[in-house]
């Protein structure tokens, strides 16, 4: 792995799987807001919302006047998920530039969160695929509990090919292998990427990490040395899943983007301004949140010696350790 | 990179690195009882204490009582931080397993954490060695600040791999590469690891991250991708650093643990109990702590399925997506 000079690509979707699981609705004017600031950073995608129903997810009952509100700024991909055929034509109609759809792995998690079987998801996105690109947006297929389902377990990696393949047969053009409730571990990542990128090398992949078990970033490095170029993260690392309480949110985006820079990778953010930003999410969520860099500071902060060292008053002691 | 069945030695540095910085007094039976709980869970050193002044560190102060009362079991190494000569003969005296020395790459950071210069430490290193070597213990030495300095910034590898080699050259037998502060990030930790372990394949090289930046374990796997195996860690991610008072806590032993085990590695630790344990240290503490596998549990957690889909009353109707 060599990461000096590599393009990444950084996806926020703070407002989409950051916002959905958020109990007290976050005002209209404030995610516009928040998606304009974000929309000035070099971030290459933003998830703005997503097209459900206004019962299943009452944050997002104002995916359309969100989307119409917001100012675009060429370059960024404005892109929305949508979880069946109704959604997809609500998302055409505000000309986003890309649907994401979903669907998960495993059944019990697809029944759950989708209410459907896997294969129903399958026929909808065959539906929708076909849709979206007579209108010549790209639809890109996000496969949840890729690395392991809150029900069932490990899922095979040869359950997740097969379903990648699947998903390009419909006409999808780029997928997202998520780790919905943080169950993927640096190993598995590798295996996995590898085994996606070798077998469909022209494909975009992206991946999405949890960082409910603290390996998210530890399965960025893992996924970079695999040659994937392209990953989802939430401001604050927001976000969680709704059938998994403990599952603590996806990897945060300036924590991300602070890593890889300090890497000597190239994201094209300005990391300063997308801190500045991600301070100010606790104050719109309402809550605390996971990210270190808004607490910590960038790696090259510096402090300041203690005076005692800078003007001694007397020669220095020999004394005692105290920390290392 | 193949972690499969690989064997990674954990070492746990709660007792010294975590309990330092701690503001109360943790009573010497409670550092008894964590140490032989400690010892029965397979982790290949603990970091029992350190040998420094009780004015410098009073959480400390009771070095000889906890090295006297604790039972050791066959196969752990108990080491202790020594600062100089003085502590050396104190550790010599409760028949330590091992001595860690320590000393900062950076010379503001020497100063203020040892009250010596560099120059200062590396002459009283030559002597502890020489007397410890009589006394047939393990000398490893201790690189503060070996990524990066709060002080001074980022430290050149050169003068890394210089110190190495000075301090190999006073008869030091291991070397720990630390990341004080949490500057580190993977890139720079695989060429340090390369180039120390292409220079020294004989030396056991130790790495003992700061999670202080998220960069913690994404550190640890790029370290294992170079072929290092030994990694220091504190329960519950405990620790800091007293002279930046944002630098939260050590990696947490019982994450790395559970990453490393479901990559696939052998760590001989036995987690369950390890994370029991872990879950008692807030009480100890008096605070919560940033581990997270204590509270998300491992990885092959499962959780129920909602009732409605393990019996639905009506056939499932085809909803809308939550989450991915």
């Amino acid at each position: 792995m060599t990461a000096e000079n590599k393009r990444i690509y950084i996806h926020d979707v703070t407002l989409r799987d950051g916002f959905q699981i958020e109990p007290n609705f976050i005002a209209t004017e404030e995610k516009v807001s928040l998606i304009n600031r974000l929309s000035r950073t070099g971030l290459a995608k933003i998830e703005t919302t997503s097209f459900t129903s206004p019962q299943a997810i009452p944050n997002l009952r104002d995916a359309e006047q969100v989307m119409r509100q917001i100012e675009r700024v060429p370059g960024v991909v404005y892109a929305v998920l949508v979880p069946n055929l109704k959604g997809c034509k609500r998302a055409l109609a505000c000309q986003v530039d890309e649907i994401n759809l979903v669907m998960s792995a495993s059944q019990s998690h697809n029944q759950v969160n989708l209410r459907m079987t896997c294969e129903q998801s399958l026929g909808q996105f065959r539906e929708i695929a076909e849709l979206a690109t007579r209108s010549s947006i790209f639809v890109n297929g996000s496969i949840s509990t890729a690395f392991g389902c809150p029900f069932e377990g490990r899922i095979p990696e040869s359950r997740v090919l097969e379903l990648i393949r699947q998903l390009l047969d419909t006409g999808i053009q780029g997928v997202t292998l998520c780790d919905t409730t943080g169950m993927a571990n640096p190993e598995q990542v590798r295996r996995l990427c590898e085994a996606a990128l070798g077998r469909w090398p022209e494909v975009p992949f992206t991946l999405h990490f949890h960082n409910t078990r603290g390996m998210g970033l530890a399965n960025v490095v893992s996924a970079l040395g695999a040659g994937l170029c392209r990953f989802d993260a939430s401001l604050g690392g927001v976000g969680g899943c709704p059938f998994v309480p403990d599952a603590t949110g996806n990897i945060c985006t300036e924590d991300l983007v602070h890593m890889l820079e300090e890497m000597g990778c190239n994201t094209a953010v300005e990391l300063d301004t997308l801190i500045e930003i991600a301070r100010d999410l606790p104050a719109i969520v309402g809550h605390d949140v996971p990210g270190q860099i808004m607490k910590a500071g960038k790696a090259d902060r510096k402090y300041s010696r203690p005076e005692w060292i800078v003007n001694p008053k007397e020669p220095v002691a020999l004394a005692d350790s105290r920390t290392d």
